[in-house]
C-alpha cells in the first residue's frame, strides 16, 4: 500500500492579506516580513549568534531588565508559560494562580502536570484582583510561586500593582511570574524595579514580530533557586540553564541546545529594532492613546466596554459588550468578508459576551482605530438589519 | 535606573548568504524563502487551518502513513523528540535507547526527566546496531518504549532493520519511536508498513523547509495507549491529544491550543509541495546517488569515510575521517572564508575525528557534490601548507 502525494499541494499557496485586529497575532510590518525571506543561517554560525545577542539586548530593553538570563524559548507564547513554570516548580511546590480570565487556568493545568499543588485566587467577573484578595490568598496558601497575567486577552483586563506584588512575593519568599504576552508595549512594565522573577511576552502582539519565538527573562534570584533544584527541570527543551548557555547568558562557552529558527530570529530582530527606535515610552503612550480613542468611540456608538473600571482596561486587547439581540458571529463575519478586518469574539468566560478588538503594533494607530470603529458600527447595524429582514420574511 | 535602547539594534540586519553543507539546516529554496514573507494569518483563520491541512497531507506522504494523529509540534526537531517521549512515558516505564551517536543519549536525558527507567543499547564505535544486539537488550530490559534514530547526524550512521524492529516491538508489547530528523528524504521510510509507532523529522534538512516546526505522527496503537494513560502527559505544550485537536486530527471541532507561526507554515508547506512534486522515491534516489558520488570522490582524494560498512552510511550527513596531521577547524574555516561553504566538524563521539558534509535538499545535487569535494581538497591542502609554512618559519 502506497500513500500517494496529496493533490492539495499541487495548488499554489494562498495567503490573503488581512488587517488583524483581534487579540493577536497583529500584522507584521513590511520590514519584518521582508527580513524573513533572508537566507537561513546555521544555529551556531557567528552571524546567527550575533543576531541572538542583538535580540537579547532588545528583550532586556523591552522588559527593562539587566538580567543575564534573558533569551527566547523556541516556541509559541505558551512555551514561555511552560518554561517559567517548568524551571521554578519542583514536585509538591505550592503554586498560586491569579485569575482574571483564562490564562491563569491554563498555567494551573501546566503547573499540575509538573507536580505542583495548585491554588487559585479569582477576581470578580470583569474585575482585576485587589491587593487584599491576593494577600489573603498568600496568607492561606503560602505559595512558592505566584503567577499572574499583566494583561488577560480573554477579558481585556489589566492587573495593576505588579510593583506591590513584587514586594509581597519577597515578603513571602515566593517567586513572581508575570505573563506580559498581551500587555507588553501597551502598559508600563519594569521588571527589575518591580522585582519580577520571571517575565515572558508574545512576539506577535504589540512587538509586531512573528509568532514562534518567545522572549523570556529570569531574575538572578530565580536563577539561584533554579541552580539549587533537587531535581532537573522536567523538560529538557525548556531547561533555561541549557537554553541560556546556548544564548550566551552565563559567560560560559555556547553549547548547542536545539536548532533555532534563523528566519524567526530575523523577524523578531527587526520588530525589536523598530520598537527600540520608537522607544518604549512612546510605544506605550501610543497604545494607550489609541485605546482611549477607541473607548470614546465605543461610547459614542452607544456601546459599552466589558471592563467597568477605566484603570482596569487593557489598552492592547479591548473587550466590548455585544449589544442585546446582536449575534457577534455575524458582526465578525461581516467585517472580515467586506473589509478583511479581524474583529474577534470572546474567549472562556467572555464567549458570546464580548467583541475583542486588538490595537497592537502596526494596528495601534489613530487611522486604524477610526476604521475599526466605523466597520464595527456598520457590521452591527447590518446584523440588526439582517434580523429585521429575516423577521419581515416570516 | 532606566535600561536604554541597545545601540546594536540601530544597525541594519546583516545576513550573509552561505551554502549550508553541514549537518543542517540546509539551504531553503527561493520558493520557500519567498513564501515566508507573506502576511501573517491568525492561528484560527480558515486559510491558516487550510494550510495546516495541506501540511498534514504532505507529512502523511513523506512518512508513508495514514495515521490520523499526524501534525507538527511548534518547536525545533528536539520538540518532536520531547513530544514522542512525553506522550508515551508514564512514571516508572522502562525505556530502551538505541545508541549510534549522540541522539539516543539526548533522548535518554529527556526520558529520565519524564520519570522513565532508562536503559541503553550501544552500537560499536562507527557501527549501526545489529538485530541481535537489540533483541538481547529487549530480553534483558523488557522495555515499554524503544527509541532509535534512523540516521544519526553525529556519526553519519544509518540504522537498517527498522521494519524488523517494528515486528520486534509488537512481539514485546513495546512502542517503537523512530527519529528520522536527519534521514528522511535520504533513505526509505515506510511508517505504516514497518509498524512504527511514533516518527518525527526535521523540517530543515532534506525537506528544505525552515527550522521551527516539527512534523510528527503517532500510530493508532500509540494513540490508544496515550488515551489510556493514568496521568496526563507532563507537558501541556507537547500533549498530542490537544495539539491534534487543534490540527483537526480526530474529527472533533478544532480548539485553540497555541499560536502557530503562520510564517513557518508557509515555508514548510512550500517545501513539502516541492518534495511531493518531485516524489519521495526520486528524492531518496537523488540523495543516495549524491552520497555515492561524494564517497567515490572522497576515496579518490585519498580520504576515508568514518563508517566502514557502505550499507551503514547515512546518505544525508556524510562523515569523513580527518586525515592525520590536519586540523579540521582550519579546513572548515578555509571553506567558509573563501567560498562561504559550510563543512562541519564532528559532534559527541566524533568530535575532532571527522568532517561532516551534508547533502540535503537544495544541496543534494551533482554540482554541489563536485563543488564541496573540490573545496574540501583545496582546504585540506591549504591547511597542510599552513603547517609547512609555519614549520619553515621555525
Amino acid at each position: 500500500m502506497e500513500v500517494p502525494p496529496p493533490l492539495v499541494l499541487k495548488r499554489p499557496l494562498y495567503v490573503p492579506s488581512k488587517t488583524l485586529m483581534g487579540p493577536g497575532p497583529s500584522n507584521c510590518s513590511h520590514r519584518v516580513l521582508e527580513a524573513m525571506s533572508n537566507p537561513v543561517l546555521g544555529h551556531m554560525h557567528p552571524e546567527c549568534l550575533q543576531i541572538m545577542d542583538e535580540v537579547k539586548e532588545g528583550i532586556k530593553y523591552i522588559f527593562q531588565t539587566l538580567n543575564d538570563a534573558t533569551m527566547c524559548i523556541s516556541g509559541a507564547g505558551h512555551s514561555g508559560m511552560e518554561a517559567a513554570l517548568c524551571n521554578l516548580i519542583e514536585d509538591g511546590d505550592v503554586v498560586l494562580m491569579g485569575i482574571t480570565g483564562v490564562w491563569g487556568h491554563r498555567a494551573g493545568d501546566m503547573a499540575r502536570r509538573y507536580g505542583a499543588e495548585v491554588h487559585y485566587v479569582e477576581a470578580s467577573f470583569g474585575r482585576a484582583l485587589s491587593l487584599d484578595e491576593i494577600t489573603f490568598a498568600f496568607e492561606a496558601h503560602r505559595p512558592r510561586v505566584f503567577f499572574i497575567t499583566q494583561g488577560d486577552s480573554s477579558t481585556g483586563i489589566i492587573q495593576q500593582y505588579i510593583r506591590e506584588l513584587g514586594e509581597l512575593c519577597r515578603k513571602y519568599d515566593c517567586f513572581l511570574v508575570v505573563d506580559t504576552v498581551a500587555s507588553l508595549g501597551g502598559a508600563e512594565f519594569l521588571m527589575d524595579e518591580w522585582k519580577v522573577d520571571v517575565a515572558y511576552t508574545g512576539s506577535q502582539k504589540s512587538l509586531g514580530g512573528p509568532a514562534g519565538l518567545t522572549p523570556i527573562s529570569f531574575s538572578k534570584r530565580a536563577l539561584t533557586r533554579i541552580r539549587k533544584r533537587k531535581t532537573k527541570p522536567k523538560v529538557y527543551y525548556f531547561d533555561i540553564l541549557l537554553i541560556g548557555q546556548y544564548w550566551g547568558c552565563y559567560g560560559t562557552p555556547r553549547i548547542y541546545h536545539h536548532t533555532i529558527s534563523s528566519t524567526l530570529l530575523y523577524g523578531l530582530r527587526e520588530a525589536l529594532a523598530h520598537f527600540c527606535a520608537v522607544g518604549l515610552k512612546a510605544v506605550v503612550r501610543r497604545h494607550q492613546e489609541c485605546s482611549k480613542r477607541l473607548q470614546l468611540g465605543i461610547e459614542e456608538l452607544g456601546l459599552e466596554m466589558f471592563v467597568q473600571r477605566e484603570d482596569e482596561r487593557l489598552p492592547t486587547v479591548n473587550a466590548i459588550k455585544v449589544p442585546f439581540g446582536v449575534d457577534w458571529r455575524k458582526v465578525a463575519e461581516y467585517a472580515m468578508r467586506k473589509y478583511s478586518v479581524e474583529i474577534s469574539g470572546g474567549l472562556g468566560p467572555t464567549v458570546e459576551h464580548v467583541f475583542r478588538i486588538g490595537l497592537m503594533g502596526e494596528n495601534a494607530t489613530v487611522e486604524r482605530v477610526d476604521m475599526v470603529l466605523s466597520i464595527l458600527n456598520e457590521a452591527i447595524q447590518s446584523s440588526k438589519l439582517g434580523i429585521k429582514t429575516e423577521r419581515s420574511k416570516i
